[in-house]
């Protein structure tokens, strides 16, 4: 049934493919039309509603009126670059720069994440003399030619370069010892190609290798290793910060202190805003030795749409509402009498994954692909991730109470009955 | 009197170094405070009033209400990422090649002008399979590693190479055949050095060059060269497009058509929105060569913004407007009984470049910048830019008329006598 599209979806799909481009990404066997969004809910254009257990960009809720009004009042007043000085600005940096504490007091404002990981390795770079930066293998971090060098899945590498002497990877970490010993041994390796040491750039909840449990005190060893190397540590908070993970920021769930911070994805409840947070000297290090401006950056708006998604973070308790509201679904789905397909359930706050395995035991990306197809039939959004495709990936909106928890768990037993029998 | 600083402005400037960092660029001696904006007039904190004689992102007016509705009614109904369809995404990118025609149908959003020249720089070389770029000597096109590399003014070179292999400079037109052959010889020194050539980037109207008279074909001249040589022809519209030059795009100001046109700074109306146009199989290339995908962009708010901004130009005739406006603002500079410090008036539209120079002839970069403070006390914004700094620019919100031209006029000819005198 769900294959067969109507005349007006084929017309838009048609548009969609001479507007944008045959493959641009789309989601789902046959691609949703939303037309409507209000809090954790969807929905597409016969009216039919979808609980969203996936976007984390309209992280104070689809059509939040906090949000939509800052914009609005901010539009009506005044927009401009950086080059004049601004309290809204100057206050919004404050205020994240209290949330973060551990010495993180200046930014840099920028558009997307990818640009904050540019900027985050040209600071690493500029702190420490270096050139050479440790990354995780599973990692997505961005897709601009030079963040995307450190990618290992979904975008591919821009460069046709397979081995690139500038980067380096370590595997996830197994226990805490050996992935400090990873991180060494890589070490070791710049140095023997002659390639100076600037640092490791990492997911701190490691959300691309599908969250697997970091052993205790692995980040902060390799922090430890790290600084005794000479190099500076970045946590790319893209994915992981602003409640996510039950905790303000991934780092804090992780138990490390990052040198620099990026972040990105929540951080404009939909408008574009994102940046890089580090000590003053670190920026202005980067700073002096690189003139950076960035004309939509650390405008009126995005300082506004920033702390409108604070306000509401911080107002409504959300923090403290992720964390209990996470529990709570991962007690459920550990407890499900669940068939022997569905493996290990773990995470962080509102950041689940769910392994999916065949029957062998090994890592199963078809049926995680039918169970998030299943899920989509009974209403609820979802995705899967991890370098096999294989760990169903939820990731709701933070406004995510116990109630549509419920909702989804109840799907979820749906769906287990339709994609397993 | 100008360097005393009150109270307030220092502790402001004080925040601005704390939370952004020293080094942070400011315009003018005394940085401006601004609260409120409204059409090309901005206020500072003490209510002092200025023209707008510089921004450009605000092209449709500081405030404008259409703007900031179509946004604020977007944010309260729909938001999301570009994996799902969206009628207003592919209703903007319609509406916006209709405007270029000449076979740019299809597009990829992106969040900043820079991102918009890094996917450029990737689709050439996707298209073509070379790596080779050439660009003009006093460009500046972006803030990232790979975009950092084609810059010789504004930012520093991320790259400590002086001499980066994959890109190649050329002095500005002097005339059609020198400019032609200039090309050639990079083209061939590509070839010599096993570089493959991929194409040329340039803004379409030289404006960091300082708005040079282009000889007639110079650039179609390239054009023909760059297609024979099996290269792509990249116009950065970042600067020239949207009206700004009197047409639509720089790039028939200037005479020739691209394969691939970036657009970004007025496109959104002050919402970061950025992208680049160019025919469905080049846009295919790329996307079938890298699976890019970027979170912001391809957004509803970014249609919504986009199709905003289209609708003021259109209705409000604003490109006819400007061509009239920037006629006879440059007619009233070059009939004016200026100082000789005060050389050529050249520029297209409302971008318009007036040389200032030394009792030799020679580039004058402190007049030029004594002139841009005489404006501020005037109560006009304007600029600096060109390779010597010397070329005072004016290019307002393109909703300038005839009476702000003449409220620019009589302050222009105050500021020459505080400054000559």
């Amino acid at each position: 049934m769900r294959h067969i599209r109507s005349e007006t979806v084929t017309n838009r799909l048609e548009r969609h493919h001479r507007f944008l481009g045959g493959g641009t990404p789309l989601f789902y066997d046959e691609a949703l039309h939303l037309v409507r969004g209000d809090g954790v809910w969807l929905y597409d254009d016969a009216g039919r509603r979808y609980l969203d257990a996936y976007n984390n960009v309209p992280c104070v809720g689809h059509g939040n009126e906090v949000v939509a009004e800052a914009v609005a009042r901010q539009l009506r007043t005044l927009n401009v670059h950086s080059r004049y000085l601004h309290d809204g600005v100057l206050d919004y940096v404050e205020r994240l720069s209290a949330l973060h504490g551990a010495g993180l007091s200046t930014m840099v404002f920028t558009c997307s994440g990818t640009e904050a990981n540019e900027i985050a390795l040209m600071m690493a770079r500029a702190a420490t003399g270096g050139i050479g930066i440790i990354t995780t293998e599973a990692a997505y971090h961005g897709n601009s030619t030079e963040v995307s060098k450190l990618n290992s899945v979904g975008l591919k590498r821009v460069s046709d370069e397979t081995a690139e002497p500038t980067v380096r990877a370590v595997p996830m970490p197994a226990r805490r010892t050996s992935f400090i010993d990873h991180v060494g041994a890589e070490i070791d390796a710049f140095a023997a190609g002659g390639v100076p040491f600037a640092g490791v750039l990492m997911c701190s909840l490691l959300a691309n290798e599908g969250l697997p449990s970091i052993p205790e005190g692995a980040m902060a060893g390799v922090v430890d290793l790290v600084h005794r190397e000479g190099g500076v540590v970045i946590a790319d908070e893209v994915q992981a910060g602003f409640g996510r993970s039950g905790n303000w920021w991934g780092y804090q769930t992780s138990a490390f202190v990052p040198d620099i911070a990026t972040m990105g994805k929540p951080m404009g409840g939909g408008v574009p805003v994102a940046g890089v947070i580090a000590a003053q000297e670190v920026i202005e290090r980067f700073r002096s030795s690189t003139g950076y401006f960035n004309t939509f950056a650390a405008s009126p708006l995005q300082a506004a749409a920033g702390m409108a998604v604070l306000d509401v973070i911080e107002g409504d308790g959300l923090v403290a509402q992720v964390a209990d509201v996470g529990e709570y679904l991962m007690a459920a789905l550990r407890a499900m009498d669940g068939p022997s397909a569905m493996g290990d359930v773990r995470g962080h706050g509102l950041f689940i994954g769910i392994d999916w395995l065949d029957d062998g035991g090994a890592p199963d990306r078809g049926g995680a692909h039918r169970m998030v197809e299943a899920m989509k039939s009974r209403g609820v959004l979802m995705g899967n991730a991890g370098p096999h495709g294989n760990v169903l990936k939820v990731r709701p909106p933070l406004v995510f109470d116990r109630s549509h928890a419920d909702v989804l768990l109840e799907a979820f037993q749906g769906a287990l009955a339709d994609v397993v029998d």
